[in-house]
């Protein structure tokens, strides 16, 4: 094994701006969220967005909107032709929904954000029931409005799927993969298990990035990122920085799974 | 002057939802930041925004940018061909951008919001310089990546200004209106001082509103935004809450001039 690789980015831009060092020792591949994945998380984890439609001369045209979602994950839209949105929905059904990750610390632009591209169509029948429930769980205030005769739900029926989860990390996947994968359970707990990783357990992230990512030389490790299948560190190197995913044993399906499943990669790193 | 009045919205709507107490007392008119202003305020706060562009087959395409600002306002972005909004806007110039308020409180479809339409635009010579100059100081990390092969810079040429500032409060501006206005120099410091002059002076907000802004049966007033032009307070009647505007006695000049402002509010208040 080389000791230090170029990452596979295609940017136009001299290669050692990406190399980074390699484990000293193998170690497992970790699982990852899927893209799909993770897009279902971050559209679970807020409820305001940016709709892109378009005006009467075809311009794309930006506006907030508030939202909800159904069982698969299809956005829940409650508009006003009052609103340009509104008005270019009625005309031409074409939009995207662009939600990005709230309250994250650190780059911005190193923060997860998805596009879903697809179609907003007026739900009937008992889909109208389950759409005005879905928006109205997510956005109380529209119990008032959700009723005046210039409001009207739209479904939107995802085609595309582009998520973004920050520098280096982003993929696009199905809309049939979307709908069908979960949101990640530990995600609204996930801010504070990393912040609490770093404040009081950073010898245990070192033993781990060492013992179990192979990373013998880390100097140290910083948890950057937890989801329901592992933990992403940051170690420093004698050799410079580089990422080191580290997987749980068994994904974590609880919301509140967090604390256990890193207790058992402790005390592995503890024993190996 | 009758008690109450219907608010002039269009919404189709039962029309007693938007019934509120009028003034008591004839209360002057006070000034407000104009829509370009809003509009200015709301792009010097921020960084990040939400791009809409036309993707391959004419959908709209939302996604998540960084921007500085010209002098006048120009949205300087720097994008990736690697991105798809990269791509779309090689082939179209069509574009618009959506910027929202920034750690707000409350019911987020009440908080700020401006679209920008207009053409994204590389800009030549001078103003190449300058446009990186805007994009770095706002985004530092673009240092890193600006000169890459696969990234660009680009300046959205403004025609079209949609304002949004909350249930209620939203309007147009012209492109020279925009470019001409100023961001409000209080905006950095509005929030403090709402959280302020709640927590520690609400005996004045309701003499202010009782005195200076007619409503001489306030038992409550709450101030809810703060500019460079006055105070917009909520307050509590036996015949119900209503908005009640309080202008200052000169526009604001310095982003620290909002203590004195207020100060001279309740002088006002207390010798009239």
């Amino acid at each position: 094994m080389s000791d230090t690789a170029t990452r596979p980015f295609d940017h136009d831009a001299p290669a050692d701006v990406f190399r980074v060092p390699q484990p000293l020792s193998p170690a497992p591949e970790a699982r990852r969220r899927t893209a799909a994945e993770e897009a279902r998380t971050l559209v679970a984890q807020a409820t305001l967005g940016t709709l892109a439609t378009l005006s009467d001369d075809g311009h794309p045209w930006g506006s907030m909107v508030a939202y909800g979602s159904l069982e698969d994950g299809s956005p829940v839209l409650c508009v006003s032709t009052l609103a340009e949105h509104g008005r270019n929905l009625l005309r031409d059904a074409r939009a995207s929904l662009v939600v990005t990750e709230a309250d994250r610390e650190g780059d911005p632009l190193d923060g997860g954000r998805v596009t879903l591209a697809g179609r907003a169509v007026r739900p009937e029948g008992e889909r109208a029931a389950a759409a005005r429930a879905a928006h109205v769980a997510a956005v109380p205030a529209a119990e008032t409005y959700a009723d005046f005769g210039d409001f009207a739900l739209y479904v939107l029926e995802v085609d595309r799927v582009r998520w973004v989860g920050g520098f280096g990390r982003m993929d696009s996947a199905t809309a049939e993969d979307y709908r069908a994968a979960e949101p990640d359970p530990v995600a609204a707990s996930a801010a504070y298990a990393v912040r609490h990783l770093n404040d009081d357990h950073a010898d245990v992230l070192l033993l781990v990035a060492q013992v179990l990512g192979g990373y013998g030389d880390a100097e140290s490790a910083t948890c950057v990122r937890a989801d329901r299948y592992g933990l992403d560190l940051r170690v420093k190197t004698p050799r410079g920085g580089a990422p080191c995913r580290i997987g749980f044993a068994e994904p974590i399906t609880a919301p509140d799974g967090l604390r256990a499943a890193s207790v058992e990669l402790a005390q592995r790193a503890r024993t190996a």
